[in-house]
């Protein structure tokens, strides 16, 4: 059986559990509690020298990390990652967008405002992480006023990537008010068939 | 014929550039002054609502952004992207890991130490990103301490990406004398049969 290293209020974590639910893989999740260090011991830095969860492993022991190359691999041959070269080259730009200008901006502000808060020492760096965050919205409204979905008009890992910290944006204190065309898409993303809640992956 | 919109200076580029040149794919070169604002101006953004190089104009017009995107695209069906499943998915891995771990800090930092300098503002962020750009680099020695490249023992389109910003890692005032297998990497890496340099790229 699979086993799914994660922290359960991670995004990154969430978008993988997601689907692993949707292709009907079952797997046993191994809760890392990354507020108390358990991410950074000599056992787990053996799986990931890297530190970071989600951490699949497979049911041979093979290691894989990196939220969105996990999608990519659990995806391969169903339904959630189109077989058409090109529309595959949009499925990555976008979740390469989302690893460099979406996830460091918009996840990072809504974990350091969850726990612990914002000291002076962040106050700029937050300021500047906002502004980011919403050239990202402003980026994903853009290509969202004429498409129901991100790639191939059709609901793919793209969207399950996207999905994961954009819907709890606002717990990092972002404002979704202006960005009409994203709000319509979370509300398709979650009205597709099978939709898994970040509360229930 | 493809187009690449490209600035030259840049380690993102030179991947692009790279692959094109290693796959026999000729391009015309679009210079886009980074620098000038070259990359948000209307008639830019409407290429890329993200206003980022590399960008890759196919011969039929479509646009495809994000350079680890595009490698992965250019090298489906070559011999720097290997055909197993998990291989794939540990290249993805890896150029996630570039894109999260290595690029925003260590391309970041070379940058402003290039252009413009590090004034006030940004001293305790470089700071920030020159500890991370370090564990960064710690990571990829504790992987290739036992490896000959990263994944497969071949070279593949992870080498090129990781080669691009860490062979200029010193122009960002990053020491890699405490990383020897980095190093030992980085000379397998120029003496790889149609290495391209970056001034030649």
């Amino acid at each position: 059986m699979h086993r799914l290293y994660d922290y359960l209020d991670s995004g990154n974590g969430y978008k993988v559990r997601h689907i692993l639910r949707r292709c009907g893989i079952p797997y046993r999740l191994v809760p890392v509690d990354i507020l108390r260090g358990e991410s950074r011991t000599p056992e787990f830095l053996a799986k990931n020298p890297n530190g970071r969860i989600p951490l699949l492993e497979l049911p041979d022991g093979r290691l894989l990390a990196e939220s969105n190359a996990i999608l990519f691999h659990l995806a391969e041959g169903t339904r959630y990652l189109p077989g058409d070269p090109f529309e595959r080259a949009l499925v990555l730009q976008w979740l390469f967008f989302e690893q460099y200008s979406h996830e460091p901006n918009i996840a990072t502000v809504r974990f350091w405002v969850r726990h612990g808060g914002v000291d002076d020492d962040k106050r700029a760096l937050v300021e500047l992480k906002r502004r980011q965050g919403y050239a990202a919205l402003a980026v994903m409204e853009t290509h969202l006023a004429s498409r129901k979905f991100f790639v191939a008009e059709t609901f793919t890992i793209t969207d399950i990537a996207l999905y994961a910290y954009t819907h709890v944006a606002h717990e990092g204190g972002f404002d979704l008010s202006p960005y009409p065309a994203v709000r319509a898409w979370l509300d398709r993303c979650t009205a597709e068939p099978g939709h898994v809640t970040m509360a229930a992956a």
